[in-house]
């Protein structure tokens, strides 16, 4: 890489998925610019040529040649801008965070889905998945500090984002994320005081009322 | 690794997620025995051990060291046994190959499956949506040997033991992968010239005459 790189990321707010990226740029202090799409209007030129395939946030756009998929996008960006890695380096320890990534991408983000868009016995069953869910990720954590151990790693960048979506989850399911996982509301809390993870999260209340907001257009309230 | 590494490989025959992690150890010449696991009748206890989360086929142990999900495996399996590279070593061309894969795992078993496990209109959007993936895969192909380029690859490793599937995607769905995209079948006819390849693959009869027994008892037939 070098000073004249031209890195940006086609973004939408309340993305977990987003999120990954930006907290993986801010990690490694690379300068970026964030073009908000408009999701629920017109999906820009730009998003539809870099990603026509899947047409979803976020793309990376690094000197204009496009990498798409969160956590690719990560990996990528650990490669390219190689001081403070990310990945383990170790073969097996890598296995075991792509593993765990894996896991996140297929079960948080659909299983909170099943909370927060539905209701009555949908939403009972996507409350008490989304639990189980939780149960593993803190059997994942233990007693470490990060999903890398004791430092902030790429499985961490992979799982913070969703948090700022937990407090719609608690509120529409009617459970507390900390009753059935102390040891992730601890980590959520200390990975919420480093820079990167501050500035990039958005407020869990706004997520909510977001959340809200679809709801009501979706003709779930 | 040494000579004394010790590889086995919790298998089912017609898994093509199996086949991908059998055709890596073929490409590094890495000695392993496979433990057929009786998917329809009691699991093993090591798997059941060795993956609690999914519960799955594949699992690769490496000197009793469970590694999961085929994708990573073969990537572990390059790391470790690091001659004849299957993964780019260049950033960019790592990350479209890691989304391609990423496109293959999410599309390509599961609209197969809507081909042969249903019925009527259902069959018919599967295998529409089947024939849309195999043309993008077409594309991405383009004019190369390999989607490796000139050399069979990771993406290669990923997407050829869907191949075994496709008599029965073929015979169920009433169409032919070769009008759809000849450029696929030629890749098809080329990877399986290759040793790894033409060693580990069943017979796609046989793969069919699978589908037929498990419509059967499914009561699709």
């Amino acid at each position: 890489m070098s000073k004249g790189d031209n890195v940006v990321v086609l973004d939408f707010w309340a993305s977990p998925f987003c999120a990954r990226v930006k907290i993986a740029l801010e990690e490694k202090g690379v300068p970026h610019v964030d073009n908000e799409e408009d999701l629920f209007g017109k999906k820009s030129e730009l998003l539809l040529k870099s990603n026509p395939i899947h047409q979803k946030v976020p793309v990376f756009l690094h000197n204009d040649k496009p990498v798409l998929e969160s956590g690719i996008i990560v990996s990528y960006i650990d490669q390219v801008w190689s001081s403070n890695p990310l990945l383990p380096a170790d073969a097996y320890d890598l296995a075991q965070a792509r593993f765990l990534a894996d896991f996140i991408d297929k079960k948080v983000f659909d299983t909170g889905r099943s909370i927060w868009a539905s209701n009555g016995e949908e939403r009972e069953v996507g409350t008490r998945d989304f639990i189980e869910v939780l149960k593993h990720l803190e059997e994942a954590l233990g007693e470490k500090d990060y999903f890398g151990g004791d430092v902030f790693g790429y499985v961490d960048i992979i799982a913070i984002p969703h948090s700022a979506w937990f407090l719609a989850y608690e509120k529409l399911g009617n459970f507390k994320v900390e009753d059935h996982s102390p040891k992730i509301s601890a980590w959520i809390k200390r990975s919420l005081q480093r820079e990167s993870v501050k500035k990039v999260l958005p407020d869990p209340e706004k997520v909510y009322q977001f959340v809200l907001h679809f709801r009501k257009i979706s003709g779930l309230e």
